[in-house]
């Protein structure tokens, strides 16, 4: 095995659908493109803003062909495997290794409510099944159970994970993590937070998977390249615009669940910017409702994006 | 399609499986037997209880078809759908009707968090796609999400829901429900308790769906009897002994997860009564420590079950 | 210290008040003498109902005062001394007991966060400060804070508490619990709800602390002696006419908060019953908007409280 | 009533007690003297570090005396209010601003649960009574209650509050509340946080309002001093120290509550240093074990405060 230490802007991909729910493979062209055109570093394939729960196993492998086809290897992909439990992310894992991604992404079990050790275990037995870098995604408000420190240091230790992706919210306790880690250069710790990049990156985080970065990528790049220059100035002053376009993801509710609303803030926007055919999400999220459109196409107007 | 109105004791089927991991088929029949020889008035495959995110298509699809053989139509057949999302859902309740169940128990979507509005539109979905009739499945530990009574409501109304099994551990809740439903006789209301099942009886619930269940189905078809004879005393006094035999799901903590302990709890004693082979769960849920075995025995024992 | 066994139906008194937020002495009465004569077998006085939170030291004396002198002796009173701390707690109970209560009723801490050993502690201050019977009251949803099984058998045996009082909403647990104290004939488990009162007796709790026992004691009364009768159908009946009763708790919504929608709901009742002469509350509770008020007249006719 | 701009290092004064649990007015006046020499740039007197919830209303007047004549006007001081309900609020209130503070902090209400509408009701009702500058605290764990974004607006344009303390732990909100407020230069945001000051100031906060200010002014002024400048490698060198030290509040438990893990990890670091007498809090907090305070005495001595 390799190593991998991601580093930079690494965003969740969007998956686009056709009108028939499969991939579309043209617009799915056109993002990775523009991501990579932007700047980023690294391609987080089938993440939660990627719809990975609602795909099945044939358009899971569909979205990683067709992403890794287009990189064409210019960035490091690193590729989701969620679903509930060991075996079932396993299989999930072999399909992405044998489809040539770099890096596996692996929560916690979920709807089944585990522990701090049954989900050492878990990693342990993904590692053994697929001997791939495998970066920790630490997402309480899906998995229900919050990765603590000692867990993803004896994860480190164990030579389990080379990372870890924090989207609990937490920062105090990332932070914290971050020095439980100083001593370790080839442990990486990526934050999924839109709208507080600069703060992580200003406590020493590696990179950034934010969802947003679908629709700015560029944004993030300079975002992060301001903060590894110490222009911390310049990197508030994008981190804000970056905010102002945030607030597409608010739009939708009470019409769609607030999940919906954030995934169709994105697609929308993309939409909009003329990067995907159609807005909408796998089944049952909602699309956004006219006026709604309208507000994240104000907001659009007032970032710059359009 | 056929109506169904389910009633009485209707155990979520524990799933037997062999050191392998494969569906542990001698052992699946001795349960089915076991169930049905005990007097209950259905079997719910696939529920929480068997394991049902862990197992992949083929090992479902083996459950279904050896307990449905097992049965021989003597009792009626639910199956769990249980996955993410509502595509997913759909592809197992296609397996699930081909397989010929007499109907399908559906909860809303998790790890994406959802909203009341948009499992609407889930069950609708589901319900379109499979003509079968649909239990929703109340279990917002697992889901993240309570069914409102609202929901319920609208959801039954629209025809697509024929029953709620609620293990939501809401009882107040629960009882409100039911007067909302005292219109609707084709509507039945089940609960997930093991250890209140006397009350829900007494405030109207139709029938029970108990993980202890599988280690002692002639007990709770002797309270749900008592029950329906009115006999609250008796039904108070088999309950009491139900609830000194449910401490065997407590015994695992802190070496298994919670979730481990119950359900490994139940396989435990089922090993220990010889109607399965092993004791193990899926991966990676942790099979109880030597300590907590013999804790579970003294259990037995004591409530008469050795 | 002499014990004290309580059962049956123990209302948390409603505190009326003036315009100007002083103890309306006038309604109080009239609403004591509504109890007693309705039959219930002991008063709450202070309770999360009678806006113990909301009441300084002066209000809170004059309402033990006025109530005690209008009991008269003819059921035993117990008193709340909510407060954050220990040491505000042992003062309200100095002046309870100085008035003549023959109970405290005690939460763990709150605004701090508490554990289960420093709650021990607590409890054990506030014994030790004023010898009398003390009924543990376990309020997670304003304490934050669950009572264990474990904590609430620790504190009997110390000889700390003589009672719980479950407002928890977790019936499963008071159900196990009860099975806990089944050697211990001088503890008593009473319940917080209005709707599952016919459960919890055939489970084998003694008593009920009905906040809607303020507007219907009689009716409370009328369950729990159908209950102690066995009669199981007419204590289920009497239940389910009381939770039609409760709906006047959810009708303040949005306007108010949920807590002010139920204890509005319960003077709005009690006002137009013309059992106290203002339906307000303390501040900031924001009274029933019309339309609210409406339908709890609406609610009153159709149960045949007016 | 003038208007009131903190700015700064603000931290909550630790109470300091005798072993009879008065207030011990020798340790006191060290601990404001060690403030403001450090140079703090203000005094939140009966926060919750304060132990506010815990003292009468004669122990909160001589903590308020004491502190305000030994820091002599070189700094302004605030004061906690906490209390469950309006009215008590009020009082508190009244007597801190008869004794010559500078301004008030008031969360909403707190063990009956409130909402947003009523929270702004309470803080009107608070404003009308004591016409002085308020800061609304935002603290959920302990009040159960999230102050929204829309409400902080609105309390603000009804010139109902001047400032806000997050204790929220949601830094990402803090950042969009921060630029809600960009066009406000009369109102300040303060972080509740130990552990990503700079952080907070990257972003715009004005100031911070830190428990562990009390072990080590100097450092906090040190890295708000180096953010004011500009300096971000220094400020976040310093926060990093400071996030070593913070590991005081985690030596307790499980012997004590988290809560007194964290005071009591201030007091036992403030005793070794000999600023304050005794090590203990208010009952029933429990004093941290021996082994915890030697854990206390190697974190200091790792980062140069023995």
């Amino acid at each position: 095995m390799s190593t991998l230490k991601l580093h930079g802007i690494v965003p969740p991909v969007v998956t686009p659908l056709n009108e028939d729910f499969s991939v579309d493979e043209t617009s799915l062209r056109k993002v990775v493109r523009h991501l990579v055109d932007g700047g980023v570093h690294g391609l987080f394939l089938l993440g939660s803003t990627s719809e990975c729960v609602f795909l099945n196993a044939g358009q899971r492998a569909r979205v990683i062909e067709i992403a890794l086809d287009e990189a064409g290897g210019r960035v490091p992909a690193v590729c989701g495997t969620m679903d509930p439990t060991t075996d079932r992310v396993i299989e999930n894992a072999r399909q992405a290794r044998s489809l040539g991604v770099d890096g596996l992404v692996v929560t916690s079990q979920f709807y089944t409510r585990s522990s701090q050790g049954e989900t050492i275990d878990h990693f342990s037995m993904v590692k053994d099944a697929v001997d791939l870098p495998i970066l920790a995604y630490d997402i309480p408000v899906c998995t229900n159970l919050k990765l603590s420190r000692e867990t993803i240091r004896t994860m480190y230790e164990r030579k389990l994970i080379c990372a870890v992706k924090d989207s609990s919210g937490d920062i105090e306790n990332m932070r914290m993590l971050g020095l439980d880690f100083a001593d370790a250069p080839d442990f990486a710790i990526l934050t999924g937070s839109e709208t507080v990049v600069d703060y992580a990156l200003l406590g020493g985080a590696h990179g950034n998977v934010p969802g947003l970065g679908n629709v700015d990528p560029a944004g993030y790049v300079r975002l992060y390249e301001a903060a590894r220059a110490g222009d911390w100035v310049a990197a508030r002053r994008e981190q804000e615009r970056l905010i102002r376009l945030f607030q597409i993801v608010f739009q939708g509710v009470p019409h769609t669940s607030p999940n919906a609303s954030g995934v169709g803030g994105f697609k929308t926007a993309m939409h909009l910017m003329g990067l995907i055919a159609h807005p909408h999400m796998s089944r049952p999220n909602r699309v956004l409702p006219p006026a709604a459109v309208e507000r994240v196409k104000d907001i659009l107007l007032a970032t710059g994006m359009l």
